[in-house]
């Protein structure tokens, strides 16, 4: 099967909006299996439309849509997708009623243009709506197909995994079941575990079952995604457990969860199981950890609080640091113990650093002391050497210390 | 002038990388008055690449190329625009001395693939590199025109800024200047700015010059963006100036900044300008505040600090909030004032609600209060009620509690 994606909207070729779906689809078609031939991006332009539609059922085997569903003038999909099929677009009643009841549930009358919703392509099949008021389409065209979908997020996800995802499988006459798994990272480069997965890299493409390919995803981590297919479920996850071992085997030290799993998710958890409260003292980081660790819902269970002392002044006053260099080991132990003694928690963490642009105490742009106090154990400080400019630089440190209080925590 | 965007690269199709690239260029085409044809994304593969270029050129006077300039066997750019062209690839020496001076003045020794880099089709003209070792192209085809630039950002900007942009207006005949404002606003949705320019949109569309678009940005707040064309600059400037009072004459109220103004700098701005150091106390945002404040270089002159009290305790032990509900104008006020104090700062801002999933102290997911101490003054809270889950709660409580400093501030 050869996929083709066509996003619909104007302001996308104005950069008015960045076209996030065309990729998470390019991610989900690749881990089923199906090429992804080519994406466009076109605007709300019936003839437009119609003609982008039409060359890429010269070569695709399917087309996926996106966006132009909505009830206004603007929204041609529909209409295109006719005109291409040479076909009328016909009322139907249940998807009317549908569309209606949501109107009423929200205690909202329904604007007549939302019956335009409710329009399909003669011979086309409607792809229920569950989320919001368009429903989708599936519509044959020849011995191809073209899929429509909402352009609104978890809509257009909602439909394609439910609906579309199978179909194609389906009709590329693929029975096996695709499971996937993500091993997340932090601490390697992608060029050093590749050269670590050397050998388990050539082993999986003479097999060619699963793959593996690596994301770059900035301060969420390195992600390892294996994709395995098999007959059943069960098959498909048996693979997957053995190639994650030998991959694990290489690379293992530097695995700090898997799938929706976080660097901060997994340090509240790892801090949970002990029962352990955990105070922060930032700098250099300014709240970014702070911020990223009460994203996760709960946080507050474990999480006493953060203080920022950003001025010098009041990592002396408030934290109890010694007068002197601040960008430092005795800075960073100074400032944990005052985390933890003045948040009144068990764990206390410090990001001392230097973000830049110029340097600081002597200090090149880059440096981060990260200082840990834990229960029962002398604080200590560990220096790291940061890349990147002021945000890359603040963003690697907010991974990179609580990386390190993972580690202590294991 | 008419212009089509080819983004080149497997990994765009795979969903590996998301093609902000070609967002960027619609944004620029449009400031620029020319008209986005279409957008492609295509995978590293020549014949794909080929078959793309040449539909392109088909509807198109010019196509913008991005990536696949690179020095591996993976990057075919070149050799695609040369096969489309009819022509051979042929060495360019001085664009090869000035790959070979970039990693010289590295210290490292130019790996010899990267001669590729200086293959240029023949009649074409590079554009030169600035920032990367891969130099842009210019390549006629008939009447029409090819651009070809690299994938990385600030590579790509600069040519396309630099070179391509004039070149495309000079080509349709457009010896004007284009001056664009971006002006910045929060408090008002895109819907409800919209009503109130309606009677300058209107004078606008008939005028014709200059253009007004609306770009949400999340909390970065809701742009409004003047884009006008002169004669001269100073001609466009002075459209731009008679448009900009137009437009604050109906929303001014809800402007903070203009262009590269933020939220945030406009707020240290201000506090730097009547000298007033500047001290947090956050709980539902959890860091953010600060976070983003520091990620301004000299933020440290103006900020001292920020006390996350994300448990209660917290809050009633280090800022002195008195027992009772958190979630409320006293813990608010006794926050901001608690801030002051501990972080001896000369004002106090601070932020307590509940970003959800569950309510908290009988107060709705949603509720912010923003407490603000100022020197010499009553110190204050304002309630408001934030729409959205929890991550779009907590980053709308923190654009709009910035903004009520600022106009406390003015």
């Amino acid at each position: 099967m050869r996929c083709a994606v066509v996003a619909v909207g104007t302001e996308l070729l104005l950069g008015q909006i960045v076209d996030t779906n065309s990729s998470w689809m390019g991610e989900q078609l690749a881990a089923n299996g199906i090429d992804s031939l080519i994406q466009y991006k076109v605007g709300d332009n019936q003839k437009r439309i119609v003609d982008v539609l039409r060359a890429a059922l010269r070569d695709a085997d399917a087309v996926i849509m996106c966006g132009g569903l909505g009830p206004t003038h603007d929204d041609l999909t529909r209409e295109a997708i006719a005109e291409v099929m040479g076909v009328p677009l016909e009322m139907h009643d249940d998807l009317a009623d549908v569309i209606r009841q949501i109107f009423e549930s929200r205690g909202r009358r329904m604007p007549d243009n939302n019956l335009q919703q409710a329009m399909v392509p003669r011979g086309a099949e409607p792809i229920r709506q569950t989320r919001g008021t368009a429903p989708g389409l599936v519509c044959p065209v020849g011995d191809k197909v073209v899929y429509a979908v909402p352009g609104v997020p978890h809509e257009m996800h909602d439909m394609v995994e439910r609906v579309i995802l199978p179909d194609l499988r389906r009709r590329g006459g693929d029975t096996s079941v695709i499971v996937s798994r993500v091993i997340r990272t932090w601490g390697e480069s992608e060029s050093g575990l590749n050269e670590r997965l050397d050998g388990v890299i050539a082993e999986l493409e003479s097999a060619g079952n699963p793959t593996l390919a690596f994301l770059a995803s900035g301060w969420e981590g390195l992600k390892v995604r294996l994709t395995a297919k098999g007959p059943t479920a069960d098959a498909a996850r048996t693979l997957i457990a053995t190639w994650q071992a030998k991959v694990e085997e290489h690379v293992g030290d530097f695995v700090f969860g898997y799938d929706t799993d976080t660097m901060e998710s997994v340090v509240l958890d790892r801090l949970r199981h002990r029962g352990w409260s955990l105070g922060l003292a930032e700098s250099v980081t300014g709240g970014l950890v702070s911020g990223r660790l009460t994203a996760i819902p709960g946080a507050s269970e474990t999480l006493r609080g953060s203080i920022v002392s950003y001025a010098s002044d009041v990592k002396f006053e408030v934290l109890g640091v010694p007068e002197g260099p601040v960008v430092s080991e005795r800075a960073a132990i100074a400032m944990a113990d005052g985390a933890r003694r003045v948040l009144g928690a068990d764990v206390g963490l410090s990001l001392t650093g230097v973000a830049g642009p110029a340097e600081q105490d002597g200090q090149p742009v880059g440096t981060l002391w990260v200082g840990i106090a834990l229960p029962g154990a002398t604080t200590t400080a560990t220096v790291f050497r940061m890349p990147g400019q002021r945000d890359q630089m603040r963003q690697m440190s907010v991974i990179s210390a609580l990386d390190l209080l993972r580690r202590r925590l294991s």
